[in-house]
């Protein structure tokens, strides 16, 4: 829900010049963080909403069939699958009826634990997913509006705001 | 819709480096910038919306609350509040309708040009307000989960973002 008209000055730069006004100065900074996040996300969103389209994909259902794509049998548990997405366990079960109602997943029996329901990639979904991920890595990841040391300056940043909230540990990085 | 439960590892930098593994180098920074931004957003709106629920609050009705109480009169015609909040007219329609409902703020012909609606913060919208922003400026923006030279340095690397969106015009800041 982005609107497209240009204001001829920064919104955000404006907000926080009132809060300095109202004596609010331990907030302003956060006020501006916390602001300027929501709507770059919204910017963010809306391109990656207008290239998927075509593909009738939303983002949640792009990154449940990217992530069963990465697994070594294209399938995941259900609750696993969750986890890794960080999404409620509603959220998920919504995402997965909505791609097995239109042929790209499966929900199966896990063989050796008939408790678990498995979430299976169909060769549909691997389809549909190779031409939505050229799409969004050329039109919206390959140019997001910054340089490549600036992005990776913002990925550092709002790691330590994931870290704090407790969204992973430390320790266990998988990266070096 | 933000889960709770800690990972071992950093599912971002997991999902940089299934990019990378599958050759996607030029759109993997990029990717990972657009993922921490959706996710930080989550975490910040999940700490926003317990911060307001008391108050009966969505942050896109405090936003109007807050952009009416810096007005000089305390109204503004509908148009440009919406310009203003960078939201769709159907948005802002929605959200003065719900605070008009809850007697926050009211709408009111202009006085020299009748065909422009001004939106209008009343006594209680004002009230509301003042308990809303002591609450958001102490529990959330005076916390963002980094210091204040990083807040300020992931501030002016969105900026650029939203500049290049076409959110505002550079030369028309208000900000030295």
């Amino acid at each position: 829900m982005t609107a497209r008209s240009s204001l001829p000055f920064d919104p955000i730069a404006e907000a926080r010049r009132q809060w300095e006004a109202h004596g609010w100065h331990r907030a302003a900074p956060g006020m501006a963080l916390v602001t300027s996040v929501i709507r770059v996300q919204q910017l963010f969103l809306a391109r990656i909403d207008a290239v998927l389209r075509p593909f009738d994909l939303s983002f949640a259902r792009f990154e449940l069939l990217a992530l069963l794509s990465f697994s070594r049998r294209g399938a995941l548990p259900l609750s696993k699958a969750g986890e890794r997405l960080q999404v409620h366990p509603a959220s998920i079960t919504n995402v997965v009826n909505r791609l097995e109602a239109d042929g790209l997943v499966r929900r199966t029996p896990h063989e050796r634990d008939r408790r678990t329901t498995l979430v299976e990639l169909l060769p549909a979904g691997r389809d549909v997913l190779a031409g939505a991920m050229a799409a969004l890595n050329e039109e919206v990841f390959a140019h997001p509006g910054v340089s490549l040391p600036e992005a990776r300056a913002i990925v550092d940043l709002l790691r330590e705001i994931r870290l704090g909230a407790g969204d992973f540990e430390e320790g266990g990085s998988r990266l070096p």
